[in-house]
């Protein structure tokens, strides 16, 4: 049996909330019943979504607030005057120790800088990164950052790499995971200044990390390595391309399925088969991004996600907090002080 | 009827060069057989590839060197010792006007390092930038850079924009082509100073150009504009995660239609439909990434492409000289000089 955690969320976050938020709590406790939960945001709208299940007052704790952060506030603002939001107070609830994690469908740019000043970034790591798994031929890759910096650093690269190294351990359960650095091409000489430094770095520093080298934008669905390390900017346009990419493809199936009678009558004999698919490239199953590196849990979930992905955002709040994450990278850290390590760069510690 | 069009080929670049390269002439030949070809390389093997088709000895030239230029050259290496290379002597062709445009399946880097020294780039452009076509959900989308060139500058973003504005009226006969800039979100905070700093250019230059604004990885596919403007890392990035996407998806279904025999006579009835979606998102049909801001035309195809792909990159360079790509261009950058352009950055020309 699974001992009980509590998971704060930002019931007012997202493209549908509170609809969403409060059904995707419902899906997520059919699947973990272990899990409590405590929900902030406007209560008299949320007490009515949660009344048609009883089951739900057993694990779930409202707690008020007016306020609600908007999808276009600047992460600037936010910080100066989102202090009795929904998201703002169910970060902080992570920070006293209320909760083991949070989960918000809300502005991303405002959950992380929140979710930075609040809880503070993990000993010996600079920046947090946005990381989440991708779909890929083998199984799945992890991949960081997904966005949260968009001018990076080699050092930020390397941080980057021992904490999905880590996740990779932890979370996903690899001895030995093989790390990449995605670049335009896998020679040595190929690159900016930035990922030939991180590269060197990884392969220098006597990290103790599989560092496979570079790996090139088709690797990610190939599968060639378990954990793909970028900078957010390359990082956030890569995984949108990926989901564009599956939207084309599908549409052109649908289209090529409904062009003839034959083509009709196969859809009917091979729909289980194609749903099987669906459900493998399905973007709600990989919903919930990890901000990794902070000192706490913090999932975001997407804004237009539905019930079903907003659940799954919560499972890998979760997953993060059951296998002890932050506890383990911060070990890792500890191990990586500067009189173990060669590396300048790591050794800089947070600059 | 067409007017007669000369291709230079280096027929020696490419994993499976000459073989596939002369086939792809041969398929070329046929659909285009106003088109004359100037072969670069080996005769000793070229000849015998020829000798079984006759139609060919009216259309192709061979001039014979003993010199290739390795895929692993590097390209400064090349610059100092591949001047008697197939390549080389291809792209030298276009130079002295034997020869409209260059075809090659070799050394990317080497092409490009060799065709900016022997071509130049067209007065006002800095740097040349790689563009190719990518399949969407409403026709066709171009996006340049795809790897030319990994660090960009704000300059260099805005003259990849008139580039590729000026192919998509010359070529793809669009009257006001929509031009976005690739970035990590919709809204103008988002993004690196050189994005922001491009996309302000864009709109305050009075540059006769329309620009949309900033698009994200999933507008590429989806059609949003008609030109995608990104640097060379990111692009190259996105590009491969595409074709990654695509062979994971395909993989998917191969997988799906085997599992079980419903799903076998499914595939059956719906062959010919599944066909057509396999030949709308074939990489091969969009072989042929072009060197633009040139002073010559200059196309490169997939090093591993098959006689039909590489016959697809001929078509691009023979595009592209019937549409009179570069007098285009040309005349747009002369509109484009200090005198009529506000802009500091495009004004400051070939800093």
């Amino acid at each position: 049996m699974s001992v009980p955690v509590t998971i704060s969320i930002d019931a007012m976050g997202g493209d549908s909330a509170p609809e969403i938020v409060v059904e995707g709590v419902r899906m997520a406790h059919e699947r973990l019943p272990h899990v409590r939960y405590l929900l902030f945001g406007d209560e008299a709208r949320l007490a009515p979504l949660l009344a048609p299940y009883p089951g739900m007052a057993g694990v779930c704790t409202v707690r008020h607030t007016d306020e609600a952060i908007s999808n276009d506030a600047k992460p600037g603002q936010v910080l100066r005057t989102g202090r009795r939001s929904s998201m703002w107070l169910a970060i902080d609830a992570v920070k006293k120790g209320e909760a083991a994690g949070i989960v918000s469908a809300g502005n991303t740019g405002a959950l992380m800088a929140v979710s930075k000043f609040v809880l503070r970034t993990l000993p010996g790591i600079d920046r947090p990164a946005i990381a989440a798994l991708f779909p890929t031929i083998r199984g799945e890759t992890l991949m960081l950052d997904l966005g949260a910096n968009i001018d990076c650093n080699a050092n930020n690269l390397v941080e980057f790499a021992v904490m999905g190294e880590v996740y990779a351990r932890a979370v996903l359960g690899l001895e030995t995971p093989a790390i990449g650095l995605l670049n335009v091409g896998s020679e040595d000489m190929k690159g900016s200044d930035v990922v030939k430094t991180a590269a060197a770095t990884l392969r220098e520093s006597h990290l103790p990390i599989n560092f496979y080298g570079f790996v090139e934008g088709n690797d990610i669905c190939a599968g060639t390595v378990d954990v793909v390390v970028t900078d957010g900017f390359s990082g956030n346009i890569s995984l949108k391309t990926a989901e564009g990419t599956v939207k084309l493809y599908s549409t052109f199936l649908k289209e090529a399925f409904k062009s003839s009678l034959m083509s009709k009558i196969g859809f009917l004999f091979a729909r289980r088969a194609l749903n099987k698919v669906k459900v493998r490239t399905d973007p709600r199953r990989y919903n919930g991004a990890m901000f990794l590196g902070l000192n706490g849990i913090a999932v975001k979930s997407h804004g237009g996600t539905d019930a079903f992905g907003f659940a799954n955002a919560i499972g890998v709040a979760v997953e993060l907090v059951a296998h002890g994450y932050n506890e383990r990278i911060r070990k890792e850290f500890d191990r990586l002080k500067p009189a173990n390590v060669p590396s300048p760069q790591l050794a800089a510690g947070t600059r």
